[in-house]
């Protein structure tokens, strides 16, 4: 079953105005939407970052995928190889790029289109291709920011203003209400140290049972790190990215009792030696879209549970071809043993599969029975996120930049508090 | 597409006298094959270790098979650890057992019997179930021993005697004009070490050009090893398990140019994270009958790109369903980039699949192109090797109780020269 044709599809979704440590979410959010058109006129889904960069190097490796079996995930690898350019991640959230991890961003849309038209063309889930489903709903947090109540300029969004604990706190109780999360994660590195405490300490007493996080980005130094995680002793699941780099977290590592997890410092096959031998991180946050796919997913969580590594999921604003993608890999992949992490509810009703956007019940979505993904593009909905994207005029994410147009001395640097 | 019955059968082919560290081989070689029937009629096939405690656990296991469907690999994993026993290893050769290895052996029985039944009802190829093929061929290399004329009482066996450098190199010269390999491996830790470093050194007049190994299986001391390191410098692509056990691996590491190459002190996930601490090993020997099958192998793959480790392959004993598993996961294997090893050719035209044994061109076998693994089985083969199964009287494999029966101060100790 061979590829004929691969269409790239950019859209743009509205987005809240979610802080976090190097500036604020902009009105809109870009993503990739990849359709590979085989022979047989099956049809093949991907979803994947928006940033236009990413979008040429998308489509130039998408020139070279007609002619290819989409059961030739190898050679669907090495024809993304031979096409790849220089890719620099602009928000830095997720640790920067490298030339690996820009590689497997690229493969990874590609693979999970190519899974997907795999599972569609033999009637089987993608959950049965990753080895079979070892839990049949899978968990996800509410997913905590603190916000203004709009975009400046613009109407209040809605979800509230959130600046303080009480509106912390009011958030998770309508997300909770909303969708049945079990686990929080509080997006912090926002306001001062000592207000994050206690807006996790608000949420420790209003939902006792409720495993929580605190994700600063990595804005603290190592003093301040190891200050917070010794006044939340006991309280947090785990601290994720407290301050920058292996070196530092390792320090942080061997001063706290919570684990450390990461999507910041381990974000490569390249980085693990380090943070291995440093004994930097408790848990990593997986994420196929720039570990290489679903696969390759599972590669890493083998690599975790070898060296006693925790395993849980980093979402970025997305929608359901990548939240159906996340449910298959995590319902396939026995060591991942955390709710994972989503940004979908900000999304609202915005979607682009059909009969709209995948449901939580009890914060967990069930794995998709149909074929592949088990998801279908909603033609109109995409036409529309691509308008969208057309008429928006953002091409790339730039959360810092958007931040100084609103407050012009506003400061990004990592590891400063 | 569920499994409805599963059928393990013992069988025992001819082997001949081949020497070891720790004894000989005996005249018959024990495997099973295993046969998971499914109810739309297709039958997966597997071939693993035929030791009785062995084949206890693979029974017991099977009995837990029945209604799972082959494409849930979980669940077949999750109903093999309800009913694993305690499985010790009795030959030693591949590093002794521990719970994960047993448990991931008996797996990888039924895990590549069900990868054979997805692809035959799916029509494709296991390779593609592994990603794609990376290569077309899969290279072996020709494996020396230093052998007897045959075995004691009984008549030669054809292949002639082997216990000196020119006997190690008629052999080589007839398992190359045989097959064509373009690597060549001895198994050492036999002879006194000079005569072995000479066999080496005659291996190297003889195949300038061809890669070689020596893999005494651990029968030296540190010393020795350093010292046979140093005079075969530059001779050897690597040097396969010199001595027992990790930190002596890792000592013997930091004191010679060749990359030390393990087959003995790791063999499952839990001996990697010392093995990279200590720097012990430049190249692992994986084997999917230990490692949990295809896919888990390609997992090992991606642990040792991370950690700069080489992969190369190992084998016992062996007939054509475990050659055809082997090519077809080292096909879909980009970072495996050593000539594989194969017992193969010594099993001569004895074989349990239809057509006889895989061909070897230029040392290579072609990965099959039909559905599964690509090879079916021969009932009456089958039967026939089953037969000398029972009439041997053979139940474990013991190369040191058959070693002693003919001279009986035989000391198998490893790391004792
Ligand atoms: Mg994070
Ligand atoms: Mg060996």
């Amino acid at each position: 079953m061979r590829i004929r044709e691969v269409i790239v599809t950019p859209i743009a979704f509205a987005d809240p105005p979610l802080l976090n440590a190097v500036g604020v979410h902009e009105p809109w959010a870009l993503r990739s939407i990849i359709e590979l058109v085989c022979d047989d006129g099956v049809i093949g889904l991907g979803e994947s970052y928006g940033d236009e960069r990413f979008l040429g190097l998308l489509r130039e490796a998408a020139e070279r995928l007609p002619g290819l079996d989409v059961f030739d995930l190898n050679g669907v690898r090495g024809a993304v190889e031979e096409s790849r350019g220089a890719f620099a991640d602009s928000h830095g959230l997720t640790g920067g790029s490298t030339p690996s991890k820009t590689l497997l961003s690229i493969f990874s849309a590609f693979e999970v289109a190519c899974l997907d038209a795999q599972g569609k063309a033999i009637g089987r889930p993608v959950v049965d291709l990753l080895g079979g489903k070892v839990r049949d709903t899978v968990p996800f947090s509410a997913y905590l920011f603190y916000k203004w109540a709009g975009h400046p300029g613009a109407e209040p969004d809605g979800w509230g203003e959130a600046l303080d604990p009480d509106g912390i706190v009011a958030q998770a109780r309508r997300l909770i209400d909303l969708h049945g999360f079990g686990s929080i994660k509080l997006k912090g590195g926002v306001m001062p140290v000592e207000e994050e405490i206690e807006a996790v300490r608000a949420l420790r007493r209003a939902f006792p049972e409720a495993p929580l996080r605190i994700d600063p980005n990595a804005k603290w130094g190592v003093e301040t790190s190891v200050k917070v995680a010794a006044d939340l002793d006991g309280v947090l699941e785990y601290l994720e990215d407290p301050t920058p780099g292996i070196p530092r977290m390792a320090e942080v590592a061997r001063r706290v009792n919570a684990p450390l997890a990461t999507n910041m410092c381990v974000v490569a096959f390249e980085h693990i030696p380090e943070a291995v031998r440093l004994g930097a991180i408790g848990v990593l946050l997986s994420d196929h879209h720039y570990w290489g796919g679903l696969s390759l997913t599972q590669d890493v969580s083998t690599l975790c549970e070898t060296f006693g590594i925790g395993l849980s999921m980093h979402s970025n604003s997305h929608l359901g071809i990548s939240l159906a993608a996340m449910v298959h890999v995590a319902a396939a992949t026995r060591h991942l043993s955390y709710a994972c992490d989503t940004h979908r509810p900000w999304q609202g009703s915005d979607d682009v599969i059909e009969a709209g956007p995948m449901t939580f019940v009890d914060g967990a979505v069930a794995v998709p029975g149909g074929p592949g993904l088990g998801v279908e593009l909603d033609r109109d909905a995409l036409a529309r996120l691509h308008e969208q994207y057309l008429s928006c005029g953002l091409r790339h994410r730039d959360d810092t930049a958007y931040m100084r147009s609103i407050e012009p001395g506003f400061e990004p640097d990592l590891g400063r508090w």
